[in-house]
């Protein structure tokens, strides 16, 4: 049996991990910290966790992290990188949620996150946990940088492209959409429903601090520097990004096999649901599950490339990718724990 | 006063045409047809609608809608072209909602909506109605060819950037999202709340019929080919459209001062906001107004330029602008009867 | 023209206010008061108001209130009656919008609200601002206590029933139900979107403080007490507050028209809109307006009479009735301002 | 393995029987029939139950139902009543979630049903499948009809206190909401997202078919006849019913120790939670689950009981009440392919 640790779980995305872990048979949550509900059940902040009843929020500066195998940080930015060092040292795993450990040039993460990187020497080690992109490496990574949810979308959409060099890396465009629970569970007037519902807008028209590790990625994948520009909007709705990405083919009119390309590429993979020409992603499809669909469409008027990507954020975009990478890890069934079939309509 | 026949009033716009004409103190609706509804009061099929208690759709057979000054067509594709002749020929004004007049080159109209149209020889005289576009045009014209509703929002943002040829006409992407209410009421069960709300997804992702007539403005604008690439979303609210338009720009790098532009080319319009710089559009803002918020963004890692446009889809997008279009070609002022301020939150 | 002064304006009753007083020609606005925006342009905190536009909020504690005619308190319960003394005995006039002056009672007023009252002396010179009921009263009115939300629609429901003596008073049953913008814009968590869209509940299942307002109101109406089981609900949706009443009737099976009854209590009521039995009141019908829809209903095997109301909780249950208000004071024809109709669908 | 048939499965009930299945071990569908959609396989129609991949819809007529051991009924009013009686007689078990089982007076049926009930032989026979009520008749039963899911909210809610004569029987009411899906998926005006989101509305103020059922249960477990006044209204959400009982004790202004008799009443029973007192049930908190959330409380002013009840409409209101009886018939346990937990937010 795993024993798990959740630092920050009064958030969705504690929330989700506990949720899913509890259908999660090789593995249990040993404890969970909360600075601001330290002493109360979990069952009083989130009374549907009912299997949690035993559980309570403790506080972050005595828990004994030491005594799990893994720890996730379902924290806000700047707190996993104050404590990675000393749990990785007594061998402890650790499946980072936040953004401190996805950009590996500390001058980018200051630049975009406004804090200076307190432990630049672990960021080589740490991984990439994309399972469809880089799951050989996380296989023996001890220090996974989940991705973020956007992120996940845009790369798992760009991917095949940029490995087969069919687009030109400077013409990617990503319009990314997503619920509103994307923004976290936080007391904050421009989050109420009076405030988002029956509206939509973009948000970030000047930059989004998914796109550095986006460009990371992909540039990897693609043998050269590659540039996205990212325009995320508010959606009124709960849960769900849908991500359409644009991306001129590098050679003109010639016809190729998208989906062929596609399916090839994610040959076998348990999450990915590659759609037929024509049939669109739809969030509710793979809400509350694991699921990302993808479809694939060239425009020959203009030899473009239009890719439109579908994931829950909470769960492929933040919790259930964190559990995949924990199967990954310790050698599971990367499947285990993340079965459910999302409940329509 | 001038006399208004709508024709095809148990729609979404033929409801609001009602609602904002009484508004409108120099107009008044004498006659409204149906074929479905003929001989119930409008106060039947619309209850809000108290002001026309005593008006009962007519038979569109037998009314006599030559008694009007101007007919509006808030039909589906394919009414008005046959009407139109007889018509125009007594002299009446019309202004046609739907889709038939849009297109100036019949074989593409044939290939986008499937139908032979039925009087070619109309199409040059028909003015498209954009009034921030082609006031002069539409101030003697006949017949007006009112806009689609994604069409506005893609050719206000895009109108600008064209005429000054700041923008490579080929590399033009539209990514439009709109309100349910955008495809009509109508019984459907992809319309359903249970099959539509808290959920998101692209539809139309290889192409849409408001592609052609934006191509066809744009290409007039630019005086050279546009080309479009336009991905429609489904938003789960009932009403709005937001668009965000991308297009490299034409020099590299070359620093130019969009919001100048910009605010040049809609000086003195009524009915356009332009937002500073990092302000998005939101389409709450501009729901039950005839109003269009714009804002103009600048990405200078890849010489991109983003607009962001929003506009309510009922009016700006249909009802409202064939108002000010009639307001235009009655000489009146342009706002009459399009005064309202949103109802927030 | 009459001179208006507004405390509180960065809520939502503040907005509306603002909002419907564009429309209206005998009156404007001449300073509002923000303790927390103070300086602040109208615009930024309401871009929708751009008749605004060179309007500020200004410092409650500094601004000359004196200088209007009448002052509208748009704020949370206990700030109005610190002020009212002073400007009374200036000749202003005051709606307040909050529960100050609402119970005549101050030990009940007590109980409810949980602060001492500051000028029980003026309570018994307040006068309940609901037209429908008080009308003669409220004309030489110096001091309105704009009724609740949730009250007004259901002394409106219930008015001609005791007023006839119809029913037992003490069997009253209100079930309300009320979108989310009737909590206020406050950063709370429990007005989230992702917190109250897609559920349903009762709240304050022990009691609400509308309680006493009504059974003070209906006791009035009736010449003895009444009782009212009131039970409020959230409904996942921004405006509308819909009430079922149940009452049993006290002559058993006596059939009574009451279409009749409440047709001739509410003849030339400019904002009751009475249904024809079976067609229920639907909140989205007031949205934006200051109406009331009403239906009355009777179950004979139960001798219980069934009410429905629907109103639009921040007009005609807050600033629409408060305009009506100032209205009747001022010697207006009552509907000035208030002419919307609900923007569909 | 059980050998399950779905008569009718392209509604929403049938979909949620057949998701819910795949998590149930011991039984398997075996066959799907759809009038509509024959030969078209499930996941055409259901993209998102890719586990019924291989399985098609097949033609009612034609389908040899009698190869399965039990028949599920998803159908609407008047299909099951034409073909039990042959089903039964060659041994199979049927749980119809139809209505055509529930009454077991056909007279009362045709009032309210307006068919004329073809197998009344048949209706003494049949079981109402309301386990926490029934649970004994249901493991002996081969016809059982399934309840309906308000009349399941207002059944469980009231129960406890007719079977200890707390209340008067002749003074219940019930005032019902449920999300959107209860009306099912069908291609009507009246459900279209744009007609029903941000709106709120009673229907059926005269009478909704769930009372003549309820009556029957609850005159049953008080031993003389109960009288509900039932007046459901419409929420703008896709999923959930909260019911909000009222009923006067019989006793004035007894002390009841109500929480007490409800515990013991559910006392061991699964899916039964009840809440403390103030807390009061919320759909989402049932959502996706087969759990059934109720509250009890006294107003002693009125000496009237007040209880809340939320459960989610298509599983603990239709499909997984099914599965639950199902379950009881086979002398599984109770529980089982019912285990999820609600998906929050």
């Amino acid at each position: 049996m795993i024993k798990i640790g959740i630092v920050g779980g009064t958030g969705y995305t504690g929330a989700e991990l506990l949720r899913l872990l509890t259908h999660h048979r090789e593995a249990e949550v040993v404890l969970i910290t909360s600075r601001a509900e330290t002493g109360k059940a979990v069952t009083e902040i989130f009374p549907h966790l009912t299997a949690y009843r035993h559980l309570q929020f403790s506080d972050p500066n005595t828990t004994p992290l030491t005594e799990c195998d893994v720890v996730f940080y379902a924290t806000p930015h700047g707190i996993a990188m104050k404590q990675a060092v000393a749990l990785l040292e007594k061998g402890l795993k650790i499946i980072d949620l936040s953004a401190d450990f996805r950009i590996t040039d500390p001058e980018i993460w200051f630049k975009w996150y406004k804090m200076k990187h307190e432990c630049p020497d672990l960021l080589p080690k740490a991984v990439y946990g994309l399972p469809e992109i880089l799951r050989e490496s996380i296989k023996t990574a001890q220090l996974i940088a989940n991705p973020g949810c956007y992120a996940t979308s845009m790369i798992v959409g760009l991917a095949p492209l940029l490995a087969r060099q069919l687009i030109d890396p400077t013409t990617i465009i990503a319009d990314g959409k997503s619920g509103v629970s994307g923004a976290g569970r936080k007391a904050d007037l421009g989050l109420l429903l009076c405030e988002t519902s029956e509206s939509f807008k973009a948000y970030g028209i000047g930059g989004h601090r998914h796109q550095p590790e986006v460009e990371q990625i992909l540039s990897r994948i693609a043998g050269v520097n590659a540039r996205v520009c990212f325009v995320p909007h508010l959606v009124p709705m709960i849960r769900g990004i849908e991500t359409t990405l644009y991306a001129f083919q590098r050679t003109d009119n010639q016809v190729i096999d998208l989906q062929a390309i596609f399916a090839e590429f994610y040959r076998d993979e348990p999450f990915i649901q590659l759609l037929n020409p024509g049939v669109p992603p739809e969030t509710r499809q793979v809400k509350g599950t694991n699921l990302c669909q993808i479809s694939v469409n060239y425009r020959d008027d203009q030899n473009l490339i239009v890719v439109s990507v579908a994931i829950d954020n909470l769960i492929k975009g933040a919790s259930g990718q964190a559990i995949q990478n924990m199967n990954i890890m310790f050698g599971l069934d990367e499947t285990h724990g993340l079965g459910a079939i999302s409940v329509l309509p």
